[in-house]
């Protein structure tokens, strides 16, 4: 298993990883399998989604941001960040990603991103490679 | 890896999948394992649902459509389908099914969805398949 | 592959499992590898979040009661139970947690949860357990 730190600056920001994961990828030297991009966070997701257009991330975070508010009416937690928890959960804790060849196969706009919900943190990054050396 | 093409017909669109996913399995040969379906776009995703009633389908869509709408204040995105970007996240763009016998490993009411966020299109889906033969 | 059964006593309710998950690793004498925790039901699912302070589930069930009613306009499924279908898709019907030195790797205030959206009811868990016993 391979472990990489995130240093996010905002409260709600992605990160984009894509490059990391794959750095781990060729590391392993697995040629043919599939990993587990992992975040061993409560208040942070893993997603893939377009790295082309970076008004896409603005705009799903504006969404997240919208419909989940950080305070809300008959919220208890006291450390005032349970709309991270929410979007933590929403958005999921890991993400997995095929291997073939060596390289991850992801779809031409695909890239892999960090979700930081309650930022600006030190993050950590697990990526679990599975499969043969082929 | 095996891979099967979707055509979808409406912008937004659960289509089942599970009979060609059960295909890819007994193609493989595995008979112990477990396989991750994973959609290589951006605006679409997979999940797993019930299959008996197309009922849930169309009233997971109307949620989905009415707290999401294609057109939003402060959306930045010029191709207009940030709202399928979001979608496609909060669904994710894998799930994961056991393998057990030779068989998917499924609830007596699952199905495995693929689920267009931005169709009609052509679409891929990908079937890593992993385990042992024995 | 494991199981083990969940009884939940409220129609909404977050279990934690992490015990039980944790006891079916151990079971298994796998060492290095992976698990995916698996729902195979349609009105449920399987979460990853805070384990300290009970408040935190309070405040995600909250939210999703609130923004995903069980009466809404424009639903059709018979059962009245499309909330719980859509909050299932939402969240997930699996979790995948990495496994090193026959534990497993959490952060450290993460537990896994079995997420009840349609209860009270038994409901079954299914652990995949992929590895090496070495």
């Amino acid at each position: 298993m391979r472990r990489f730190e995130v240093r996010t600056t905002q409260r709600n920001q992605f990160v984009e990883i894509t490059d990391k994961v794959r750095a781990a990828i060729l590391e392993s030297g697995i040629r043919d399998g599939f990993c587990i991009v992992y975040s061993p966070h409560t208040t942070a997701g893993i997603t893939i989604n377009e790295n082309a257009d970076p008004d896409v991330v603005h705009d799903m975070l504006l969404w997240l941001n919208r419909e989940i508010p950080q305070k809300q009416s008959g919220f208890r937690h006291g450390e005032e960040n349970s709309d991270s928890h929410i979007k933590a959960s929403l958005i999921g804790s890991s993400a997995n990603i095929v291997i073939d060849q060596g390289d991850l196969v992801l779809g031409r706009w695909q890239g892999v991103y960090f979700c930081e919900f309650d930022g600006p943190r030190s993050r950590q990054v697990m990526v679990k490679v599975v499969g043969t050396q082929e």
